[in-house]
């Protein structure tokens, strides 16, 4: 259990607040042009949202004035909501190579923010999340919508991207309260 | 030719020592592992080298503490050089689709540094390097190495990822000089 909730900078020790206390966990779901984030807390019984929102970049930014936006704007987010840990999808379902190296790269900016933060980190694989969230690895990005916003008691249907980050949070935290260490669930 | 050296977030503007004057360029060879960099100042009829190595990450290191790494890194290079341009290679080579991943990660991480610096950033195929500095898309890494010890005055051969790194910054000079532009530099 302990493993699992510390990364490979510090592997002996627990995380931020202990193996199965409350935690405050970023979820991020890095696109170029759209990379969602949300924030969960677990400690109450229904999980509270202190941020969700997805970072959108125009189509005629060039790549390096985007992954500026998606550094300088998750670092504010890191600043404002204090997370213990901070979880990402993996890179598994990629449509063509083209388009993986480039969400890879708005990944590599979004994980070097979460490095300098000193955060954990895991990856989760989207099917994964979406069997712990609907219950169904092959799920439609709406249905995970809905059941975040269930989850979560959210006033609103959360935006595709920024539900998809909120439902990585929602899978880490429930990885952690599992006694049995999941492998789509590793650290980065 | 101004629009060969400005970049996408300000297409009207030349970049910030003028279209033909010169400048100082970090080039970067991004990898999760051995990013390479090195910093040309081409004021100087033999351009002169303020900076140059690679950031070296053990292979124990997790992804995240490897691009915060890179990141704290090449901002401290920024910081000390000044750089006026910056080069880093291309998408195009690689051997498989996992190593290109990661690598691209290693390259995004890169150019939200080079961006939060409000850098113009160009990329350049590998192949476009190696034509540039040994005459030879197909070079080996020990021929680009010579050529900038050669072209530099370097007093020692730079190991092969530094060397790769300035040949980006070379190859960058060597195409602001040239009055025809180059689809193999682009801005990014």
């Amino acid at each position: 259990m302990q493993q699992r909730i510390a990364s490979g900078k510090n592997a002996d020790q627990p995380g931020p607040a202990g193996p199965s206390g409350p935690q405050v966990i970023l979820g991020i779901d890095p696109s170029l042009r759209g990379t969602g984030y949300g924030v969960i807390d677990t400690a109450p019984s229904t999980p509270a949202t202190l941020s969700q929102g997805t970072l959108r970049c125009p189509a005629d930014w060039p790549l390096s004035r985007c992954l500026r936006f998606i550094s300088e704007s998750l670092e504010a987010v890191v600043q404002d909501t204090r997370p213990t840990l901070a979880a990402v999808e993996g890179l598994f379902h990629a449509q063509n190579v083209r388009t993986a190296l480039v969400m890879s790269q708005a990944r590599g900016a979004a994980l070097a923010v979460l490095g300098r933060a000193e955060l954990d980190v895991f990856e989760i694989s989207p099917r994964k999340v979406k069997q712990a969230i609907v219950g169904y690895g092959a799920a439609q990005k709406e249905a995970v919508a809905k059941m975040v916003q269930t989850r979560l008691s959210l006033p609103e249907l959360p935006e595709p991207d920024a539900a998809d980050a909120l439902a990585i949070a929602l899978t880490c935290a429930q990885s952690l309260d599992s006694p049995i260490p999941d492998k789509a669930v590793k650290p980065v």
